[in-house]
């Protein structure tokens, strides 16, 4: 399928134009806008031209040279770039807009200012809790702002089946109808790479449905072995993967075929570590692709979106137009749409940042389908909300209220002491650690270690209103005294996370979260601390990124007053039911071994 | 649209072999083949991993390790690499068929041994004598064949509407039509630039349909102006130029977003000159392809095809892997067939050429889709035959013979001397130079100055019959005594080009190809020296390229008796109605100049 036939609510196909710019390129008809004398940062040749000027017409690109003045007349709107850079809009790889708990509008409002123009968003949260329409609701939000953003359909819903119930799951022909969508580019991560390496029939039609509409299959291998499991996952089909965390892994994906997705997102810092593939190595850089994945509200309100991911590409030692390569013109190419955006070039989407410097990339003006839509850090454009129906705001349905009971972990008949499997939260990274801690008996339960930072983690079912509670063992936070923190957002099968060293407040944190519709909440001796209301799916928030990332804020700020000091702990929360990613993770069905796909039991031995 | 869905009457789509590819390599079932122990030239990272083996399943390649034991049991082909270089099969990015004057299977024949095994071929020869029918059977020929023949859609039949008459014309809706089949990836080079610049509805209504289709368009921009002219043909579509013939229009290209398609032709040589856009200025080499554009037999037997072309590349400065991925992926990449072929990757075809030097570049194997093919220089493979019709095979339909008489050209009343525009032909170079030359008139005719080097130049209509001939004057072949070669491939409009110093073999030449159906002959004397004939279409033998190149041969050696020692003439003989390219041509509907796209007079004054 061809991008021509794309989203084209808001911008006119290139054909469509193709007469306009031809007459503006030769002269014979004004631009709608030249942006005059500033350095071309040229993403096909990797050079930096300097005294250039950039006509646009209808949102697209029509001519680039030394000097558009024969394409001005006075209804041209004249930007003087003053000899600062003119480089393409930035394009985030892969990533997923509920991480920022903001629908696709916020999320939108939120990093136009830091330069982001074209997004490839795998929505796969929603998919977990409202299925095929709730993608559909996310896409047709995407396609109604002044950007790009283009949705891969989530491939595994659940992520891995048997080991969780998800509200909703995605099927081959979930997939097959989505391909006919507009603004689909693709398959989001192939996640279940065990499915992929065995041959998984249903896996392997998602693919294929995918590759047969011409559209491209993201992969997600999430382990550290590169032998014959690693090349059967390839051999499979998925032609991109941003699980890797080390030189060897970028190195492996990219020799074999795929591109390589280097993410730096507000948890994840797999740049640094990949990176040297292309400054230290030397190969080829041009299937090396920057994406943040997650990002939390605060990331973006804060530090930024694409432009701290280039930024920090480029403090690693990188070109920085080899960095702005990896985050355009790369990314284009990787999806098709290389002729669409992704550079500076006639014909393609007028998307131009202009910045000062490219090393600290400040972000002054953000130009998109030729309408001036940022200028020194200020949105200066509406960003259209969906009218989300009320089903998509009541998803929080616990059956009842929980109580400080159901958190309990019964001991084994008779035993005084038992050996239990602990989740254990390694700082800044996705995998977790499958520890082992010894726990006191007493009346029947098994106790928090709290001493040597052992709390209890629970799952809260919360789309069929079973009623039902898993409870395990987590360490890694280092919470004191009586807490609790809930979590409608838990990765992918968005239950409820929670985790506490009090049962009581777990139970209160619960059911605080089914009272507002979900989000996120903290408990400490009974009293809530933070709330971050999230309810859309009880996972997005409709009010403005800034506001949610105050409100996130105190949430963090919370944490550290139950005495965690992880950075960005919330994310490690939210990611502890996520049963793809080894070593230890907690399902609606239990404890999951993620090195071998199996439920394993909390309580190993006893004494 | 997919590469999945292209033309898989002989090899089955990633999707179809997923499973299998998945099998063996995970070590659940045997290759089919494996190459082992070779080095790997990774065009991806842009790397070379010796020792390393390739297993091959369904005429895909299943996986690339330093191992691939676990996918060989008994039924596996082992071929020793034995430390030899791995090399993708290479790719021919732009290229006519008919230039060969060989059938798309015999030219597949005569290309398999030097290991090109992917061809994008536009047949818009046959397309301006027998229409879209004649695209069909090439199309459709190609597709029967052992290697990857894709067919770019000519584009451009009349190649400049008004100034020639064609055979058959081709239309939007043909266009439209054709981008539905099989075996189609795109445009042919839209050779009517002024019509692009010009916005001609009809031009942009070919590339409209092809970029609706998802498909890649072919461009030919025949000037060496990189004025307002350049940038609005750039802003009209076309996705690739091969008609660059220095540093600055390759650069040029490639800064604007278009792909620098560098050619080594018979005629061509436009490697060396554009090739230190990277070698020299150091531009990132993605965005160059090299590709022959036309070779005639002679040289396919004698110097090779695209493995000439490389070697070539490296011997003028290029780093050979950087070469070879201007042969492969970056060719692949530009069609959206990356993961498809172009790299010894999984999942792509198995198409993979053995050599034991990167520099000189033997080709001692050629495996495609996984069967060997060639064999230090020899095909191993059946290249299966179209069965042609019997009216693509009477396509010389001159009306009646011609006499003498048919070539004069008549002074103006009362002339004793002529001032007349000459076509100057330069040697190894499209263009013509617009000469001119005084030339004496006796019985009301202007004569030839043989001394001076200027002869006759005559279009005699074969396409309706209409028995009419259009004459005017040639220079540079350096032609003496009495002599004349007629050939019915003449560019683009394909009616018969006669030049010669005796007005009678002028006519002997025109009516033998009447005669024998098309072809190419030389008469001396009243005598036939050589004769290549060319049945189909006119324009193509279905013999081998042995039997052709060694016709050719004598052909050329019958030119070189007649005088003329330019390297390839017969190429400029049969261009000089190539009414695209500059300076000056002749057509069926007189002299034109092609650098005001206008007619012109042959006699310019006279005293």
């Amino acid at each position: 399928m061809s991008p021509w036939a794309m989203e084209h609510q808001s911008i006119k196909s290139w054909p469509e134009t193709a007469p306009t710019l031809i007459a503006v390129a030769a002269g014979r008809a004004a631009a709608d806008m030249v942006i005059r004398n500033g350095q071309w940062v040229n993403v096909h040749t990797r050079e930096i031209l300097p005294n250039h000027d950039i006509a646009i017409a209808e949102g697209r690109i029509a001519f680039v040279g030394p000097d558009a003045s024969h394409c001005i007349d006075e209804t041209t709107e004249i930007i003087e770039a003053e000899g600062r850079f003119m480089i393409p809009g930035l394009c985030d790889g892969h990533m997923h807009i509920e991480s920022g708990m903001l629908t696709p509008a916020e999320f939108a409002r939120a990093v136009i200012p830091h330069g982001t123009t074209t997004m490839f968003t795998d929505p796969h949260e929603i998919a977990n809790v409202l299925g095929l329409e709730g993608v559909k609701m996310m896409h047709d939000e995407a396609l109604m702002q002044p950007v790009n953003i283009f949705t891969q359909m989530p491939s595994c819903a659940p992520s891995a089946p048997g080991l969780e119930t998800t509200g909703y799951e995605i099927s081959p022909e979930d997939v097959a109808e989505a391909m006919t969508w507009p603004g689909i580019i693709g398959l989001g991560e192939m996640m279940n790479f065990p499915g992929v390496i065995n041959a998984d029939p249903k896996m392997l039609a998602e693919i294929a449905a995918t590759q047969v509409a011409g559209k491209t299959v993201g992969g997600h291998y999430a382990s550290p072995d590169l032998g014959p499991a690693f090349h059967a996952y390839v051999a499979g089909g998925p032609a991109d993967d941003h699980e890797g965390t080390c030189e060897a892994d970028a190195i492996a994906r990219v020799r074999q075929g795929m591109r390589s997705m280097m993410r730096l997102g507000s948890a994840w810092y797999d740049v640094e570590t990949q990176i040297t593939a292309v400054t230290e190595k030397g190969l080829d850089s041009r299937n090396f692709i920057l994406c943040t994945d997650d990002c939390h509200s605060g990331t973006l309100v804060n530090d930024g979106h694409m432009n701290r991911v280039v930024r920090h590409a480029i403090d690693c030692g990188c070109d920085p137009v080899v960095a702005l390569q990896m985050a355009t013109i790369n990314t284009a190419t990787h999806f098709g749409l290389e002729r669409e955006l992704g550079s500076i070039t006639p014909g393609r989407r007028a998307d131009v940042i202009l910045t000062s410097d490219l090393k600290t990339l400040p972000i002054e003006q953000v130009i998109a389908r030729g309408k001036s839509i940022a200028k020194d850090g200020k949105g200066l454009v509406d960003c259209p909300h969906y009218d989300w129906p009320e089903h998509a705001r009541q998803t929080v349905n616990m059956g009842a209220d929980r109580t400080a009971d159901d958190f309990i972990v019964p001991a084994p008949e008779g035993a005084n002491r038992v050996t239990v499997n602990v989740i254990g939260v390694v700082e800044n990274q996705a995998p977790t650690k499958a520890l082992k801690a010894d726990l006191n008996v007493s009346d029947g339960r098994v106790e928090m270690d709290i001493e040597n930072d052992v709390c209890q983690i629970a799952l809260v079912e919360r789309h069929r209103a079973l009623g039902t509670t898993t409870n395990a063992f987590v360490s890694g936070f280092g919470y004191q005294g009586n807490m609790a923190m809930a979590s409608t957002v838990a990765h992918d099968s968005h239950h409820m996370i929670v985790v506490g060293t009090s049962r009581e407040d777990m139970a209160l944190a619960a059911n605080r979260l089914s009272e507002v519709g979900g989000g996120v909440t903290i408990f400490k001796d009974g009293k809530e601390l933070a709330l971050v209301e999230l309810p859309i799916a009880g996972l997005m928030s409709d009010q403005p990124a800034t506001e949610v990332a105050t409100k996130a804020q105190a949430m963090v700020d919370a944490m550290e007053a139950c005495g965690c000091t992880l950075n960005n702990a919330y994310m490690q929360h939210s990611l502890l039911a996520l049963v793809v990613i080894p070593e230890l993770r907690i399902s609606d069905l239990g404890l999951v071994d993620v090195t071998t796909f199996e439920m394993t039991d909390v309580i190993q031995a006893h004494s």
